[in-house]
């Protein structure tokens, strides 16, 4: 009897905690991915761009597509491996030639990039389809002309075609490309289970994680990891106090010290952390978060709670069929590795 | 009333021409890939590393594993791309830190690799799950240690549970991994319209591909790229006269001269051609085989009609969903990309 009594009243609390806590993570702007398709559309949906199927499939195509570099070696998804959470695994991204990237900056990861207000960094393009093309071009990473990109792409039966079928017509243009790659981008929403509990399912979320969500609210995390992306704006940092890693690169934001935001969708799986990447571990990228942005000194238990808050946010991946590209012809412009 | 004569016999001529071709085929040893599953996995399959679901797919998972090599950016797909006929499209491998391969030698494709007699150009090793242990310690390739590719996939939770399912118990070895590299690798098959020819279909290749066949038959071709592979013995190479690029590169063979005979099937998509991949041109190639292993001088038109042929060896790609790899943990050795 007293065990029932018991049950019954962990159960009313941790559902008045529950119903609570939803209402301050609604109020904290935090938001779902929509589990409606048609909503979910509108959300990710590009007016210049808009997605279709045969363009989102041309998109991953050319995602994966390593004669979009100067060597041939490289794809988009070399550095944001859609295998290990969107990323490369390494604290600076390394390109052509194995040159690291000259500011140490870390590639942050394609998943839920669309939730993104900005792109890159320092939030200097406003969309996955301008920032398709920075890394195509980049001579630390893909290194290809945008001329020669078009030629390799022109130069291979069977993609003609595939671009007729996505933009209407098949005269291939390195916009296109970059918009098609876009397109794909705009469908790696990954669903996990805090989007169940922010759409209503109390129990999607476990009581350690529920607290671990409080702590993340009652600490000030959601003022700037909020909304769909649980990130994605532009945000001064360091704020309060210098970071600890600073000296590691010269990166400084933007020309008002603004730095992306990034998602904590998928935290969990894309060590390292910061723009640097020299945080190998969650609990010390939540601790120094702490200081550089709330000045306040988050303690081993709150940390951990939060930590724990944050892995209920890996999500759901696509389902991604690896592709098949089209051959190379006598008129591909040949591979350029030096 | 003519044309309908004429037609009968072109009908009846090209029915009798597949018919002795077909058994010319068959004399000549050129096998079909089985359709009959039994007899396919009869014939991929490795009494010393028994092929089952969870290995093959713990394979494809360490296949797609870039913590796999010291970098944690070059995985087996890197060199033997999926995506692009199980090759890189390049002249020389490369790998860590952008080395070429030191003998200017070229990535073979991994598709039908099954079916080869040997493994490597040299033919060094005796099968797939041997040559898979090559290139991961290789300095130029992904210069990984037996023991830091061990420490890797052990740290990583998610991959005990698959080594259980894979081989009965989760105790990672270096062996167990390529292994179940090979155990997928062996299911890389790529059926073609070919194989439905040779398998009775005579309306599956075409005329013109039939006279092809019929000279590459005639020419000699077929008497090195034979068998299922169509291709996968060793033999002397070159045979007859020098090869014209033999100064690319070092690479003489094993220590009599004998180089594997590469496979034909999806030759169309895996330029550029030969051990150090001097050719990028179908054509080029068949005429060089003539000279260097057969003698002769193969004049265009024979060489356009093997070409002709060479093509029905496209087959049909496996379906791979792009898999999803374990995060890292506190424990899982960092990248050295130095």
């Amino acid at each position: 009897m007293k065990k029932t009594i018991l049950i019954t009243t962990v159960i009313a609390l941790s559902s008045t905690l529950s119903a609570s806590l939803l209402d301050d993570a609604k109020k904290a702007g935090l938001k779902p991915i929509p589990t409606d398709k048609k909503e979910l559309m509108k959300l990710v949906d590009n007016p210049k761009n808009e997605l279709n199927k045969a363009k989102v499939e041309l998109g991953k195509t050319l995602f994966f597509e390593p004669r979009l570099s100067k060597s041939n070696l490289i794809s988009c998804n070399t550095c944001h491996n859609l295998a290990i959470g969107g990323v490369d695994g390494l604290s600076t991204a390394i390109g052509h030639k194995w040159t690291a990237n000259p500011h140490h900056l870390n590639s942050p990861t394609v998943y839920n990039a669309v939730f993104m207000d900005r792109q890159f960094w320092d939030g200097r393009d406003p969309d996955l389809e301008a920032q398709a093309q920075g890394p195509m071009q980049a001579e630390p990473e893909m290194a290809i002309s945008k001329e020669m990109a078009v030629k390799r792409i022109s130069s291979m039966s069977g993609y003609k075609e595939q671009f007729k079928d996505a933009f209407g017509d098949n005269n291939i243009t390195f916009k296109k490309i970059a918009d098609a790659i876009g397109a794909f981008e705009r469908t790696l929403v990954t669903p996990s289970r805090f989007d169940k509990f922010l759409n209503g399912d109390k129990k999607a979320l476990s009581t350690a994680e529920q607290k671990g969500l409080k702590t993340f609210m009652a600490k000030g995390c959601v003022s700037c990891h909020t909304g769909v992306g649980i990130g994605g704006s532009m945000q001064k940092f360091p704020l309060v106090k210098p970071y600890k890693y600073a000296n590691i690169g010269d990166f400084k934001g933007d020309k008002n010290g603004m730095v992306k935001v990034p998602t904590l969708r998928n935290i969990h799986q894309t060590a390292p952390y910061f723009h640097n990447g020299a945080v190998w571990n969650l609990e010390e990228a939540v601790k120094i978060m702490g200081e550089t942005q709330l000045g306040i000194e988050i303690n081993d238990k709150d940390t951990k709670s939060i930590v724990t808050f944050l892995k209920s946010l890996d999500g759901e991946m696509p389902n991604i069929t690896y592709p098949q590209l089209p051959a190379v012809t006598s008129t591909t412009p040949k591979p350029e590795v030096k």
